[in-house]
């Protein structure tokens, strides 16, 4: 495998530019090329079947673009497809953020009171759930689905009192209970969340710990390129972003996650 | 053309629902097929392509189940895909919701200048503009995209100070303006807003009128059926709800739409 070649992310929209900045960050000399499927988004609330479907059709876009591992920079495709993918393209390396997002909680946790805030469809799957009993089986973890950070998210309302209501009524139930019970750890468990980070911390206050699987899952990715020297050094890497529809919102909305600005001639239509 | 087929509709999911409901309420003894395209909402971010060819997959599945009619409950795909579908599906009425809401907004407009919320794909279509000036060319329409609305609902959050809270921030740049300059009409441009109806009529006072396409698409469905003789009388007509996924979400969310408790057993699983 020449270790010039590209990473490969793959993401159910533009929520996983948020791993995807936090790679960039890790891998400076790395190339990327990133594949939002936008055409079917969002995955949180689709069926297994269809979820490891579309991850195959994304997989096997970015395989054909001769990648030397592949991200799976989406919750919902990481809980559900990650087997049918490691099956398909090994011995290419493909790595998922919920594992290292579940690693993350478990290391930052102390009492071993976890809570995990996702969508709807990785929340049901139990995914993290199972992950963090994998690594901590004493832990307990309360998961909720919140629908409305997305949406709040991609309209770029990412602060103020609104922002700030919308998580407290969606953390009350969870860290509303005396201090000796409730989680002392709160995993962010989709890659749209990052994004309201400060909010989460203003609410939660100092002494909850927040954690999220993009910066993990650069760590994992660095290691494993260490490790299979598959790294690349030299010059700074660029990147290429490919979306399944909506370029101009891929464009818009993007740039909120990515942390800078995408010029729409950089976003790449393509069908799968 | 047998009076005693059901009415087709077709939604992107199960904001539709307020259609079927206001239609049911009009039209107690007709049967209904509702189907929603769960497996690929929301078309409101989609590109016109792929929303033809959904609305066309959907149609086919409905006109395969012996329909008499086809309501377009969805306003992305009324917007987009109408014409393809009467085109394909000729003589067989087929009826959208977007004309029946821009006849009731220039009906109710004393003005002439009408506010629309909607998703992001139907304000960028400009349908809703298209077809209030087509009715009323010196009408002044304000188009916003409100995307967190669609979330909200279907998380159930229907009511409260964060959801006026949310309201008031969508529509302060629309309706802060001085009461002469401002719109007197607001049309809900989405099917999923009707339930949300009362928060804006606290938002607005009760200067502003407020229309959604719901009650007047089931009025124009009524008036087609009486003109060419295809309804039904007798007794009290069945309802058949169908979704390509997620039929259990379809089931819990969906009778906030629907205004009654849908049994999961209710939901038939389809592919398109």
């Amino acid at each position: 495998m020449p270790a010039g070649r590209p990473i490969g992310v793959f993401d159910s929209g533009i929520g996983g530019l948020t791993v995807l900045r936090a790679l960039r960050a890790a891998l400076p000399h790395e190339d990327f090329i990133y594949l939002g499927d936008t055409a079917r988004l969002p995955y949180g609330t689709k069926s297994r079947e269809s979820v490891i479907r579309y991850s195959i059709q994304a997989g096997d876009a970015l395989i054909g673009r001769e990648i030397k591992c592949l991200v799976i920079a989406c919750n919902t495709a990481s809980a559900v497809a990650l087997d049918a993918l490691r099956a398909r393209y090994a011995p290419l390396p493909v790595i998922g953020v919920l594992e290292p997002g579940a690693k993350a909680a478990c290391a930052a946790s102390k009492s071993g009171r976890i809570a995990v805030v996702a969508t709807e469809g990785t929340v049901q799957g139990g995914a993290y759930q199972t992950a963090i009993h994998t690594l901590r089986p004493t832990a307990r973890v309360i998961a909720q689905a919140c629908q409305l950070f997305v949406a709040l998210t991609e309209e770029g309302w990412i602060d103020g009192p609104l922002v700030t209501g919308i998580i407290q009524r969606y953390l009350e139930p969870i860290f509303g209970t005396p201090a000796e019970e409730h989680p002392d750890c709160l995993l962010l468990g989709c890659t749209h969340f990052p994004v309201l980070r400060p909010v989460f911390r203003s609410v939660l206050g100092p002494s909850i710990a927040i954690v999220d699987s993009a910066a993990t899952t650069a760590a994992v990715v660095q290691r494993m390129l260490e490790e299979t020297h598959l790294g690349r050094s030299g010059e700074a890497g660029g990147t290429r972003l490919l979306a399944t529809d909506g370029p101009e919102r891929f464009a818009r909305v993007g740039g909120i996650f990515l942390g800078e600005r995408i010029e729409l001639g950089r976003v790449e239509a393509i069908d799968l």
